[in-house]
């Protein structure tokens, strides 16, 4: 890229971290931990959120979701509300990613004072969303079994940026070809000691150790 | 968006397109047929590649295969090589799609002249590739079961311009919860009558007839 293209780009990802503050400064402001999940298409970020919603609700944690999606579909959210927690929709008209500003009209728009977590479902996209905080407290990715060992490796920036690691879809490890030792190397170059929790939002196994670390992050 | 940034968009795609249609051209005069070839991280393009020069071999195809990633990784070109024909690696330096640009100096450094088939493997993304066409003869989506029958509807602006839907993993539907015909319900409302075949590259089952059709397209 020319000199002057790159001072455009740096441009906008200043003006994305300023806004991204902002946010982090409201979620902090009325005590609500947030999340912003990340994900190939299909990788289970809505399962991943529906087993977090039924783990917590005992404890009435109270979550609200915001749902990243490229096209005007309510299908994601439809379940969240099913759940009885609050969701709102983001349709990014074909963008490919979240960014602050994007996250900033969602909360405008979403009632926090009686949240305790808030988890953003991004665009299911492992390049495009790296780019961009959004000013939540962590950034999560669910890889899944069925997308292959190798991923790590051909999509680096999104496992450098990360705080937790979930490995989805365990129950199909019986029938896919999935080296795990070659997977967690690949993430350990990159992210090394990285919190890792494997888990299968089909069966719940696993599900116990990642909720006792979020619940550890959550102020109630 | 603005005007004048909706003008910009405007015209680095008639560039893109005029670039595209120049690639086009190349290709038609050697007598090559070309496929842009796109998925989600994890669908299974390359293995679905791999399969299709082993079921090809026998009629003597020649097949060029150009690899988009966005790291600088040589894990799929590779395994191309290993099976006997020619790769060239296209890092796209994090961006998310190919364009017509780089598919330019891809076959720059390809000679085509012995070649009957190149097959263009696009950046694992179900959203930026839709919207660069590169010059190739058709498009292709490798879907997978595991994705979840709900990605049509989820991701319209890919499947609306495809000229061929490989839904791939059909040995992994005992396992998952897919629903077909809510899947070829989302397929046909975007795009009607699309040639589509379902195929395991892990056990070759449905291979054969886009084998046959492939065949058809090939000058040879």
């Amino acid at each position: 890229m020319s000199e002057n293209r790159i001072k455009i780009v740096e441009k906008i990802l200043d003006a994305n971290d300023r806004l991204a503050n902002s946010n982090r400064q409201r979620f902090n402001e009325v005590g609500v931990y947030s999340i912003n999940l990340m994900a190939s298409p299909g990788a289970g970020k809505t399962s991943f959120i529906l087993k977090t919603i039924e783990g917590l609700m005992a404890d009435g944690v109270q979550i609200g979701v915001i749902e990243g999606d490229t096209a005007p579909v309510t299908i994601d959210s439809d379940k969240i509300n099913a759940a009885g927690m609050p969701a709102i929709q983001i349709n990014t008209g074909g963008e490919c990613h979240l960014d602050a500003v994007m996250l900033e009209n969602a909360i405008d728009q979403m009632d926090l004072s009686p949240l305790d977590l808030v988890i953003v479902e991004n665009v299911g996209n492992l390049i495009c969303p790296a780019a961009f905080a959004l000013g939540t407290h962590s950034n999560v990715l669910v890889a899944s079994i069925p997308e292959g060992d190798d991923k790590p490796y051909k999509y680096p920036n999104i496992y450098r940026g990360l705080d937790v690691l979930i490995i989805n879809k365990t129950d199909l490890l019986p029938y896919i070809d999935f080296n795990m030792d070659y997977f967690r190397q690949g993430v350990e170059m990159l992210n090394p000691g990285l919190t890792t929790f494997a888990v299968s939002c089909k069966t719940g196994e696993g599900m116990d150790p990642w909720l006792e670390w979020l619940k550890g992050r959550i102020s109630k």
